[in-house]
């Protein structure tokens, strides 16, 4: 097949992503803020880093700076409409934790809660940020991971017979995960 | 349900994520090089910015730093068998170009070509680099996407009716995509 040449920002040609909540203290308010990032990724094994990419005009963004702290937070398909809820509040505005009703599980290496919702969160202490175009990317050191006890298995690869991870795909669509289809020559079989 | 707390690098919280074969022309080989990386993330939109996470041991890297471009392109699931040897070959000792019978597509605004096979790929010119934890993040501008012509609907939305991309769950375990089953209120289909 042909393929079409087009310029950048013509297509969503990075998505899926794995959504990501990215939980933050509001100090202020007493409360913790809430919203679905898709622009994350993990940068490095050791020391376990991950980042994620916040605009700087966001409420999120000048909470990490005042905190230096954040969860990330892992749903499963059933809470798209929790993801999208969290996307469209304001934080400045609305305490979505009350709005939403939201469980919350306290820190446990830092004082940032995480979603109880979540099949896993990551406690990251910030580490440092990058300005990067029009995003900052706040570089988070893994401090401690919570999960549903079935949720990875011994090899901590995610179950995805018991777990169905809420993928965003742009324009506020969503998608979820389902086996590969591949098989190797000479095995009847799909790969463990 | 009840989490559990474990410590970090216990399970690849972080998993699915898309597969990016990463593409550098190798000067001194008259080559190119392809490389499966999965820590990658769109970092910006206005420059348009892709990051991708290398390990400064690879070959990968010695050559992003000599030519300053480079391509990321998305495969299938179909593909899935080609990205795990592109990942086991070693490309200091391989041509894999030449060993897998890789079709190229020249490059169009840079000079590093794009696997033909790709649904879609991304010319990125190389604009800064940062050494996080045990990798650099290589920050490129997107230049031209060059895509299958169906691939995208005409909110530039990957037709996952269509095209399965490939998601990688770390393990040398793969996965694809599936429509996610949620329901908005009031509402007896799903959502666009």
């Amino acid at each position: 097949m042909t393929r079409e040449s087009s310029v950048p920002g013509s297509c969503y040609f990075y998505y899926p992503r794995l959504v990501c909540v990215v939980g933050v203290r509001d100090e202020a308010k007493g409360t913790t803020n809430f919203a679905p990032v898709a622009w994350t990724t993990p940068l490095s094994s050791d020391p376990p880093l991950f980042g994620v990419c916040l605009s700087p005009g966001t409420y999120s963004h000048h909470l990490v700076l005042t905190t230096g702290e954040f969860t990330a937070n892992f749903l499963s398909q059933e809470h798209a409409l929790l993801a999208e809820a969290l996307g469209k509040l304001s934080g400045r505005e609305t305490d979505k934790v009350k709005a939403l009703d939201l469980a919350l599980e306290p820190g446990e290496a830092l004082s940032t809660p995480s979603l109880a919702a979540a099949y896993a969160s990551a406690e990251c202490l910030l580490l440092e940020r990058h300005h990067v175009g029009d995003q900052t990317l706040f570089v988070g050191e893994v401090q401690r991971i919570h999960a549903f006890p079935d949720a990875f298995d011994a090899d901590g690869v995610l179950h995805l017979e018991r777990l169905s991870p809420l993928l965003y795909l742009g324009s506020n669509r969503y998608a979820t995960t389902a086996a590969a289809s591949l098989h190797r020559p000479g095995s009847g079989a799909s790969p463990r």
